[in-house]
């Protein structure tokens, strides 16, 4: 298949578009390098240097012989994208190129505005692209589990039925996004269903839970394969944090009670799950929505989980509880369902105590290249400033 | 009290403004003419010329010996909307100010792409001023009874008390937005409710039905006093487009079927429920939803009883069922919960005969001004073009 895997220079999208090139698809890779950009902007590093996507991409041509083709451009630039629809004609398109941090997009006025320009003006210029040029493609759009904020009722995927003074529908579930990052994804996914409705298009929405992990088995053939491995509070997701502060000997990061239960998947399952969306397309018409995730854990397990790792690596591992700098519920219902994917065929790799010795391992031998100040929280979601 | 009116050049802005302004309100109002510039891309003309906003001002100044204050800017000029609400610090602001038609949005990626960026960027650059600036104030929003379509179960108000599996929880109600336009204003309803939650902002957000009607009490103090009457295609409202095609022998242009029901309002009860929502303002951390329409109709049930009131008036006036342009169900389940703006004093004004035949009797008057190139309609929803 033509695979275009955009904002494939980030922490999925490169791995991503290594897993379809081993599997003997054509892959298409596009970003415009501005996630490096706002990692400029907060002198944020990760834990080992990424190489460019240029010289990813040769590197992967001499360890593989595949080759994977660039194309460097903004999603914004509609010109951009219908050339390169127009051009590439795509059988399926993996979108990641959107601004994934919700703190980020929490810092300032700009960075709302921005985030929400970015992702939905982005999505847009690909929608009326994809009509123009390649209708029958099947879009596969990153969405995230946050859409659905933590309700008192079980989550579903994507649709409820509802029953409600004698009648029932099957509707979109009502969504609580709790930042303007996860805002811009709510938006998206609108947008999305609409011309899903009215143009025929296919489009698979993968609300996808926290992500984490280090290593897939190709950025493992070679060090210049790595992806990105963020552990700063702006853009590294809970555990990698945590596994980063217990090597690093700062009290794991637990905001507010630590009841905040949320759903988790490894890299290696994300690049799964894609692909199975990928290879069982969505219909015609169809806005497909399906949970991506294979465990719930609250952020306080997650943090007694990498102390006892800690303890089994002979780490002493602290937990800290700091003032919350989010607004969200820290006690609270959770059940998500995540049962379309492993109908499809996903085999969980699940956090086991093995995977976390691992991953703290890895952590470890980089041990040198943590900068502790890019560590704490620092962006609130109440603050005040004009 | 200090009122801001954002949007104050329209047709129902200006009113709005003079009906506070009448009750002794200190009123500014606020305009960046964008809805006349797209009228004169499209070459759409409205019944009757509409003076300049700052000619009916001083008009109004002239009839009433009251001021209106006017501050010509953009909101999606961050600095000109601080520097307004650092400035103004009002008690309450109705936000009128965004592209208001579906057909203009589903024109072109362009026309999509700018309304949704108009209308989302506009409100952020609002809430994070209005944070900055005035915590305290009420934000009156207009939104639209089109955020819900059409599902088949009744419709609430803003809220639905959803069971399943056993539990239970008040969920934001589920929307299924039916253009570009629509969806710009779902995506305006989820920023709002956010940041009332995380920073306990006032907002009140009115699902308004479509508004028919000429004139108000105070534009019929003087004629520079007018508003705007649209009966084109594009930003005309159904019923005010079928008292044109009536009096200019148009056959009523019908799309499909004609079983498309929805909300109702005269825009006598638009100022009405404005002003009773901005006299009981919402609590701080209070998103509050208010479906604003009076009665139900059917797209047909209009045609017919625009029909029977050119019967009534020596009219033969015939309806066609043109084919429809745009992606909706013809034939569908509608009941809209309309209880809380009665509950808060609105006695509805009413569709009778009496209002239409005089509503007939009014455009009748200016039938020599009727640009028949602009009726019909000519932007569809499923079209394909590159």
């Amino acid at each position: 298949m033509r695979v275009l895997i955009l904002g494939a220079d980030g922490y999925l999208g490169w791995p991503t578009a290594m897993h379809f090139s081993n599997k003997g698809d054509d892959v298409v890779a596009v970003d415009n390098f501005s996630k490096r950009f706002w990692e400029l902007e907060l002198g944020i590093e990760t834990l080992e240097p990424v190489p460019t996507l240029h010289r990813r991409i040769a590197r992967w041509r001499q360890v593989t012989d595949r080759v994977i083709e660039l194309r460097v451009g903004d999603l914004t630039n509609h010109r951009f994208v219908y050339k390169l629809l127009e051009e590439i004609r795509p059988d399926a398109i993996v979108h990641y190129a959107e601004q994934p941090s919700a703190p980020y997009s929490m810092h300032s006025r700009t960075n709302a505005v921005n985030t929400q320009v970015n992702n939905i003006v982005g999505t847009l210029n690909l929608l009326f692209a994809i009509r123009s040029y390649c209708p029958n493609t099947h879009l596969v759009k990153l969405g995230t589990m946050g859409e659905y904020g933590t309700p008192n009722i079980d989550i579903e995927e994507g649709y409820i039925t509802i029953n409600h003074n004698g009648r029932s529908d099957v509707l979109p579930f009502p969504k609580q996004p709790g930042s303007f990052y996860h805002l811009s994804k709510v938006h998206d996914t609108h947008n999305i269903a609409f011309v899903c409705n009215i143009w025929k298009l296919a489009a698979t929405d993968l609300n996808q839970g926290v992500v984490y992990g280090i290593e897939t088995a190709d950025t493992a053939r070679d060090p210049e394969l790595r992806t990105a491995f963020h552990y700063d509070s702006v853009f590294g997701t809970v555990l990698n944090r945590f596994l980063v502060q217990a090597v690093c000997g700062i009290p794991l990061t637990v905001y507010g009670e630590g009841g905040q239960t949320r759903g988790f998947l490894n890299i290696n399952d994300t690049l799964r799950c894609v692909e199975l969306a990928v290879r069982n397309p969505a219909k015609a018409g169809e806005f497909r929505v399906l949970n991506q995730f294979t465990e719930q854990f609250s952020v306080l397990d997650l943090a007694t989980r990498v102390q006892a790792a800690g303890a089994r690596g002979g780490m002493k591992v602290e937990i800290a509880r700091v003032a919350n700098p989010r607004v969200e519920k820290e006690h609270h219902y959770y059940n998500a369902k995540h049962s379309k994917l492993p109908e499809l065929g996903l085999v969980p790799n699940l956090l086991t105590d093995e995977v976390l010795d691992r991953m703290l391992a890895t952590v470890r031998g980089h041990a040198h290249r943590i900068n502790r100040d890019i560590v704490q929280p620092s962006i609130a979601w109440a603050q005040k400033h004009p």
